[in-house]
């Protein structure tokens, strides 16, 4: 993904493996402050997973794979590596796919350095034919909504949901994106707005309760989001609020689309009502940054994902090509 | 209304006229601090409905209905200070209801202070009545979701939507009730969360993201919001992500009301689209309190209200009856 810091153009990833450890882009400072942290040990990375120095499943995958690289470097036992890497966060299956490759490296004898890399490059590599098979769906002129941070930073590099985006603007399409800014942690006001100054792409914050009307009113062509999990019959959770703009996307007639990679359809569910969702502490919900914005009394429920049924879908962006729910199976895949 | 201020209990209003002043309760500094703020003039009137001081369609009318008696005490021409209070706000119809009934009393050579105080005492009994009328559909043990602050507040006292969870609390009946935050303002947040902790009533505060799950999961019964203005079929205009809302509770067979006094219809318009939308300044979305959410090169949409048609709406509370949407026409109320 395209940097611009301290004057200087940087191609960089949302994380990588370096001289034993592996560095991170701080996701918790962005947009007002850039900068790295690196992990020693499986804790770290563990770590860096739960207080959202990294997110988005993808990138929480690749975090994962490199975590059980660094169990072998530190000689943790990879059993153990392993659960407490998958303890972390219950809804996102990439991180479940990557630790399960990793162990199954180990067993075939390989590097798991080695191993980490290829499986992170082919994130990368995924993300960029996502953008590629997206990019046909977006006309000349789009308007397109967006919810969360399914971008460079979510997914090693390119987006999944930012990927199309990205390879529109890169082919000269003139679009403009709505971020809506996804409470109650703002991934979209800090981390994909953000994205998308560092690419010079037009857009406008939006609050998330804005996003029906502006597609009742017309000024919106279609919707691309990201997923966290996509069960067999395409049925997918994502970021809390994705479920609200699916059913007034399909009030309004606008396409509606996720944009993820094979690697997160998990096909041993049939029904999308069997993703766990993952909730997460309530005063995420009771304070913006440091600010306490309800009463001290009040109490908050904080749900992190919903799950959007397959009949709101208008496709899913694969790198694979594009399909309407259900209609990829894993025989087809094999 | 009651509020626990300095550890003593009082019952009062949003507003109320003393000593050739108008006093507001300052919404703008609540829920952590408690405090009044007087207006002396027509301009003070309109800069504290411009600043928020004063929100919420009610009790904006009611401001507007003193800032005529003060006009009349401070010798301001009436038609002069009728444009200026009108000017403040475009979405909400009671404010112009209230103005152009003061111009009226003033014609039929009223006291204006008198005619003031009898408007503003009929919106609190009408407030007072929603409420016995709204309990009705209220069952015990009632799990009910609402948006933006339409309680007393809002509406001088009782509230609109609020009226009837108030009376059905009142009445012994164990609710609880689903706060939408409401972004950018935060109204649910700050406002209904701080009037139904007064009220020692079960509540929790949410993301406005979560409404949608929370239907989904079958964890809402039933919707209650305001409206700033309702149209002769019943679309109506209300804060932004009511919309939303009101679409995510049809497709979960949600019943889904609008409590608002029947000065709230605007008879002259058979088209929801007809009601003026009001933009407010992006920085509303682009910061929280004196937080920036985004990068300072984002800009922002900032739509204040949106318009939910008739046909997401399972009724409309009046204190004359509960109607379904175009039940109610400008000859029965006469």
């Amino acid at each position: 993904m395209k940097v611009i810091h301290d004057g200087r153009e940087m191609d960089i990833r949302a994380l990588w493996y370096q001289n034993e450890s592996i560095r991170f882009i701080d996701q918790k400072i962005l947009p007002h402050r850039f900068g790295y942290l690196d992990a020693l040990s499986v804790e770290d990375v563990a770590m860096f997973i739960e207080d959202m120095t990294v997110r988005g499943a993808p990138s929480i995958g690749a975090a994962g794979a490199y975590g059980m690289a660094l169990a072998e470097i530190t000689g943790m036992n990879l059993e153990h590596a392993a659960q407490r890497l998958k303890r972390t966060r219950p809804t996102a299956f990439d991180l479940f796919f990557a630790v399960d490759r990793m162990l199954a490296a180990a067993n075939e004898g390989q590097d798991l350095i080695d191993a980490a890399d290829s499986y992170v490059d082919e994130i990368a590599e995924k993300c960029r034919l996502i953008g590629e098979q997206g990019n046909a769906i977006i006309p000349e002129g789009a308007r397109i909504l967006t919810h969360c941070n399914a971008g460079a930073l979510a997914t090693i590099d390119y987006g999944t949901a930012l990927a199309p985006i990205r390879a529109a603007h890169n082919a000269g399409k003139k679009i403009h994106v709505f971020v809506d800014e996804t409470r109650p942690r703002l991934q979209g006001a800090a981390l994909t707005s953000w994205e998308l100054v560092q690419e010079g792409i037009p857009h406008d914050v939006i609050p998330d309760n804005a996003a029906g009307h502006l597609m009742q009113r017309g000024e919106i062509d279609l919707c691309i989001v990201g997923a966290d999990r996509i069960s067999a019959s395409g049925d997918f959770a994502n970021k809390i609020g994705t479920y609200e703009k699916a059913v007034c996307a399909k009030e309004s007639n606008i396409p509606f689309y996720t944009a993820a990679p094979v690697s997160t359809f998990d096909f041993s569910l049939t029904d999308g009502f069997d993703i766990p969702i993952e909730e997460r502490d309530q005063d995420e919900v009771r304070y913006v940054g440091s600010e306490l914005v309800c009463p001290e009394e009040a109490s908050a429920r904080n749900p992190a994902f919903d799950m959007t049924p397959a009949k709101f879908l208008t496709g899913i962006i694969t790198e694979a090509g594009i399909f309407k729910p259900g209609e990829l199976d894993q025989e087809k895949l094999q």
